[in-house]
């Protein structure tokens, strides 16, 4: 029973997801379809990339992830097929799979050409129904994946947006606000252990956000008191502002792109 | 591996979808379940409609659609088991399953009635969970069509909002817009090929809705400038109005049964 | 095939509770993991406590079910496994279990402590993913209960709103506010079985909430006419205030925690 996951921004209210599913029990009924979300703002690729970075790692080796956030559906982009990490990973050639290419040393990418292993009568509005899933189906089937199309080199990345260091100062950016609210960065772990090797101890590190500041990094969500504000390395290894029992992005007025620095 | 899929109006808030599956494992442990959607607008039937007749065709033959829209629920209408292109459906006889019956020259019809495969105990508000899961789930097992009730032959219609031709113009309506506010009518696009068969080209078809004119038909989304309107035939084959990157729906404050014109 | 289910208030716009299943089946790929809700109210204990002590029972025997709504996470509160009316629950141990060990004369209950069935390296913010999707899974591959840490006898109860009786009334609260708008309260069949005992019927009942009051218990929902308001007893065996057709709570502007009286 092989795993195939979905990424997609189609959302729960139309019957897109359940039609990819079922294009793919059509083809292999044995499939084992998860979904890891179908809410990715709509058509924001940057999003996609970093949602199906921070979770393919916890599924096991040999997933089938399709990642299917696709406004040039239709056009001249490509679709791919992308060996990496000991995982598959299908999606058009958009940027969305860039961030899990970019991790890999040596990955195999490919693009999807040989069109029996698509739906018959392709649209140019539904790939996701009319290639990535068949694809995946016939992936999950064991059909190697040379037989898919042909091996490329190049590949559309992203522009990620990187942190900036001086004077004592990282400057990173929010990247993400999850249902809490959580207010998500760009500044990882190791940023911050940088500066509590260079001598600042947790409990003095200073963060600035939406002219707030906000002192010390707590250990968990609970240590402050309700409705005030705290910062955490979070559960993917990145720095974080919350607010206790509230929703940090709405109480902030923070939304994904801001700035953040810390101290 | 047998398959079931639900579409209700039950939304993912409440319990009401994860009760019905833990009914259908109940009685059938390796039924394969797959949501296509619950969040047909409230009680909408012909949307539900709509969305199961869209959608069946892509799983695989023998598969058991469960379609719960049910604002009758506990009167007097009936349940019924349908028989149509191969595959089963199960639901109230208010139309839901109006359009899939229609598809089909020869359908078999049954009322529910055999209350030994219902659970017991029957509420009368919930009958996805009562009798349309556990039925799903006896199906499945493979307990035969004609145990489950009596054969109808009369059945519950809709009114299908059909199109106008006249004087060169085909009058539609809107009847389904998604979640990307992409404004879906119930032109197909066969009406569209017999508008070019006259001697017009895609290129000139213009089209009016909300006291807006879109000239051309594309033939992807990305052929206009994001921001911009579009027409397109979509994947479901229907006529469509987009607006590349935006939400068209939004744009042009279109709402289900707004009226549109193909000239 | 041993079942799993989910229910948390992680909400489906984050890969949270798919990395969760990713956590599953990378221990037991055979699992079958069940959705019964994300959407409870944010940190909402009771609203988690509620929902699952309604749903387990649809479940087979022997299902496992996982419930995170959890505000304390990696504070001093204890992850608790406990075997409950032929059933598994995992979850923090702050109450969201209790009506569930409630319900049961005889509930086995455990902390976890048995790191080797954790994650490695747990985050102090995600014990979903770090400690109850790996322990819902080794115990799916049927290592033993007592195996997962030592029993205790206490655990975190919550405030469960009671009815107060008196000169023939019955006071209660709004302790759930479905997806419809339907208004449910902790009265249940049985309290108003023992008005009806008393002489009273059904369809003299009168119901006040919000200053409306209704005449009268229905059978089912469409005894009313559309818009109307009613009041039945749900699939719950709950008594609800609805709207035909409509939106009882946004109607009657109701929330959780108001107050409701029959007579």
């Amino acid at each position: 029973m092989k795993l195939i996951t979905l990424t997609t921004d189609f959302g729960l209210q139309d019957p897109f997801v359940g039609i990819m599913k079922g294009v793919i029990y059509n083809i292999n009924e044995s499939a084992n379809i998860v979904d890891i979300t179908h809410n990715i703002d709509n058509q924001d690729i940057l999003e996609g990339a970093f949602v199906i970075s921070q979770s393919y790692r916890y599924f096991p080796k040999g997933t089938i992830h399709v990642v299917v956030v696709d406004p040039g559906v239709g056009s001249s982009r490509r679709p791919i097929l992308v060996n990496a990490s000991g995982h598959c990973f299908l999606g058009p050639d958009n940027g969305v799979l860039s961030f899990i290419i970019k991790e890999d040393p040596k990955p195999n990418i490919l693009e999807l050409t040989t069109e029996q292993y698509f739906l018959k009568g392709i649209s140019s509005t539904f790939h996701g129904r009319d290639i990535f899933a068949p694809v995946a189906a016939w992936l999950s089937k064991g059909i190697e994946f040379h037989h898919f199309g042909h091996a490329i080199s190049d590949y559309r990345k992203l522009d990620i947006p990187e942190i900036e260091r001086g004077h004592g100062i990282i400057k990173g950016k929010v990247i993400y606000i999850d249902r809490f609210g959580n207010i998500i960065t760009n500044i990882t772990h190791e940023d911050i252990d940088d500066i509590v090797k260079s001598g600042i101890s947790t409990s003095d590190i200073r963060t600035r956000i939406a002219e707030v500041e906000i002192t010390g990094i707590k250990k968990y969500y609970a240590e402050v008191n309700k409705g005030e504000p705290g910062t955490i390395i979070n559960s993917f290894g990145l720095f974080e502002i919350y607010t206790y029992m509230g929703d940090a992005a709405k109480m902030l007025n923070v939304k994904k792109g801001a700035p953040v620095e810390v101290i």
